[in-house]
């Protein structure tokens, strides 16, 4: 349990967010993507903090109770256990405390329950299944250290942004340089769509006919194609 | 084809319903919950009914057919298959035979398809699927025995709780003792949900300090943390 | 890469796209679904149009850019890989480029990404998964081949409907026969639910009740099953 | 925890278990099997008992060490978890304790350890995982009371059988019958064996051209196929 | 039902079969392959031989029984169903049918049975699942229509090669091209063996140097990582 | 591409090798196992040694070629991927030229081919998955940076300990401290294995009567259980 962790500024990740986590996982050079697994309970939000990290044993919630007491204004709690769990450790009960701090939202590769009450009290939450099966809390974990998930470090303080397309990390110390590199990919991006609605095409526009005829993709008309033997 | 089978009562299970799946799954005893792979096709209802249970051939939905015939006002009908299969055993047609006889919706291992109009119809499905694929009507099953969903017997006559946490079964018989439980649970929510929103903490609340004292747990500020070595 | 390959009739898919996905499984011999792993991402949406086929390599998303230029009004664009992946292959700008050429929807077995974006802008996504993973652009696949999805042959030129119970295909010469056929079907139905809404029974409607006989269902009323040993 | 629980005879146990577990599950009416997700940690053992059941909480193995003590000769003890659950609940020290009893072996949902070390002591063991995942043993379950596996009910006392084909479960009183209906079976099957040996084909053993012909299945000759517009 | 299709020449199969699964899919262009899911039931065995193929209804094996009639010496049976279904479709008794035709092993995307029985009578079988769960003889399907497995289209006659690495297909018209281009690779192959031996590396031996360095990877040794802020 | 990373003592990776993947978990206050995806591809070996990792794209080996570079006498290869991929990344090519080095085993997230010939030349294979499929060798990576598996973080230089039980990973500068608890904790099972041959409990032996008393077990005879209204 480590208290007093340093954070992402909150302002920055404001900042962040507003691109998206497509964007932003891009923009740190196509890293810190949970994975597809974690989900939105409900479609539609969009939001950006300051992880506060948490492992718990599976079927126990004790550890997310404790956590509680180290989150404040800006945060997104982001909770693992220890070995695959779905049960729904997390309810309308903890996001009211949550709510009530300044939290955020939840991200957890377990289970979540109480979702009609989530989606009306307006706490997003991010889980890999929705459970309502209850949990003890009986067994310790930790609150603060560094976890992974779908192969990423999430570390305290870290930047979490999480929207309809799951969730992505941004290092505590990366914070200004992705979000310099998210809004020059979103200025190229948006030069793009604007050449995409005039009809241009990717094939030239990111130069990938040369690519193509590298990798030796030939052109074949449909009569040709039937009559080399072309399977229909 | 087990017929008259005795159901629970229905006004219990009306006022049971309101409760909701995970405060009564915890009211008798974290028991009864069928599993998170029991998902709503569409969010946003809530049910509560008699079981009438159906044990179908993978691929084949004679038995769901035999079943209407067995179902009553306030039944909520329960399918499962020999083995695994997602195959869409049930659609719109079903829906409108079983909504004329007063069922209240349908809970399935399997399939289901014509979501759309499943929706438009306002019949609660949930099901472990959504699935196009026909079934044939060639091979028997079993109408009104006791089945076993996520490891939960289920017994014709149960009553029935479904919403966007899933579903919960308890027993016919005890309908009345988890009323009073769920009520006494909610009551104690109601209090508790008060304290949080006054910032109280479950950690305190719940007396879950001395449990991590007794699990060995220890605060670190985050300085003697990196100090002990800890990993950042 | 194959070019100008011949597509169905368009007027005949879209008389067709109105049945639906289920109905036209069923019209053309319960054949053609491609599986209840491809999901819309969003709920609501009908589409019907012909396929332009792409085989992506896993983590590449080459060949889509090079099959935009392959696709004209009505198409739908439909992507495999050569292993399962769900990365982010396609998101908002190649929608973008696509719904400026008249192409109605993606199928695909992969990932897809920008979700809220996709939905903002009306262009229905059928994927196996959501995923802000980025892919890059260098390994060659192939356009306008067959491919197969769910174990169902899926060859450019062939009609797709899609809908929220999944995605079907028509072959391409079969789609007036398979439109003749559901506008059979429907009828039938209609009667169907016309029937079940006035209280008849499917056992009496299909003839099940002989099917039953022979395959030796017994009727039991409780007290009986009980007499002889029935679980409860 | 339920303590002198009936159990099936062992004698007749034994004799059931040499019939093997595809034989049984149909000689009592194909049903009992607890499904394909039980396999052996290691292949080729065949072992038959009587059933001690145990339900512990996900990561906690307190109620197995519980249970040793309601373990005897010719029991195998079968362990659920109240969710999902993968860590290695039982290794190499809980097998010599009931070995020591004179217990047969486990089956169980969740997973176990110390595969080298089972195998070199002539342990059996049927689980859904393999798993060093360490356990607590903090959380109450249950012990002999009925447990669902693979939506098979099994109960304290009843048969248990286990090959390299998984696990199939016989009520405790239906023992002597599956006996006998398992014996005939196997008869059959051994005259059909010899008949399979001679070229005779099930299609003609099993009467199956007639439902071939009800079902409208006609042979068509390679070329006709082509010449119907058949697909290669 | 289509009989008398035209299969691969079977001393070609034969000699291909000596390469085995990994050489022949990369050989024929790294296709073909029927994917990880589908396994040999025991290790040890690598088959050869040309396709009878069969779609059978989930849950049904009437089709594997009207299929056997079809089998001559040099086949593989290869088993799909309409929608996927992990019963134990097949057993002893329908390979001891095949065996006595010259049947040389099974492929199926189903289950099987008896693998004790299966493996002491040397009798391949690469299958999806193991399953004990019996299935009904009641659906017609298909034998002897393409079908497809991972992706791949299966056609009767095609070649079929199965080991411990799984299943590649290799078309009935492509086997002779596919044996010239196996034998030219595990040439190669034998020369980059040699060459490892000696201690060559693969990023000389295939010049991937270039590569590395074109996608601008930079190598550092671990003080100047260090240095620039890696992460231990 | 990090260079010259240290390693842990190789003395003392293979004292603790010795004590196998579930007591070394166990010692290290049960951490670092990689989870129970990562299975042996043939039973039977335990292998211990120094990691060098691998971060590859999916469908592409080119850094394990470049990995191979970086390897020595008593080194373990552990390859993840950016998203889950189960292609064939590895093979007997590959294994030849680790082995030459003096390589120990391969550790990966993803998928190997050529299961046969590993087994014949003694190369110990651990991996979520079996696949011929090939790759190409044209995305780059990472050598020798930090990589998560099942949650556990791998670093250069850990050491890697594998059997059947699955994989371990031990921080490199802990080793000697695991080695001590490893050994003090097969001492204590030496004497708990000699304590249940003769017939002492793990309930008496942990003190674990207790535990049942707290938390609220009680203990039934059958018949009192029966008395209850206990299910059977």
């Amino acid at each position: 349990m480590v208290t007093g962790c340093p954070r992402a500024d909150l302002d920055e990740v404001g900042a962040l967010t507003a691109f998206g986590v497509a964007t932003v996982h891009e923009a740190i050079g196509r890293s810190g993507y949970l994975g597809p697994l974690i989900r939105p309970v409900y479609l539609g939000s969009r939001i950006g903090g300051t992880a506060v990290t948490v492992i718990c044993w599976p079927g126990d919630n004790l550890m997310i109770h404790a956590a509680v007491e180290q989150c404040g204004p800006g945060d997104i709690m982001v909770v693992t256990t220890t070995s695959p769990s779905a049960d729904g450790a997390f309810g309308e009960l903890l996001a009211t405390a949550l709510q009530r701090r300044g939290v955020r939202g939840l991200v957890t590769t377990g289970g979540v329950r109480d979702v009609a009450e989530l989606h009306a009290m307006g706490f997003p939450v991010f889980s890999a299944a929705v459970s309502a099966q209850g949990t003890v809390k009986a067994t310790a974990g930790a609150v603060n250290v560094p976890v992974s998930i779908g192969g990423q470090p999430v570390c305290p303080g870290d930047a979490i942004i999480a929207d309809d397309d799951g969730v992505v990390v941004v290092q505590r110390t990366g914070v200004a340089a992705a979000l310099a590199a998210a809004k020059a990919r979103a200025d190229r991006e948006d030069v793009s769509r604007a050449a995409f609605r005039r009809g241009e095409l990717g094939l030239d526009r990111y130069g990938l006919r040369s690519v193509l005829s590298e990798q030796g993709v030939e052109y074949l008309d449909y009569e040709s194609y039937l009559g080399k033997g072309g399977q229909t």
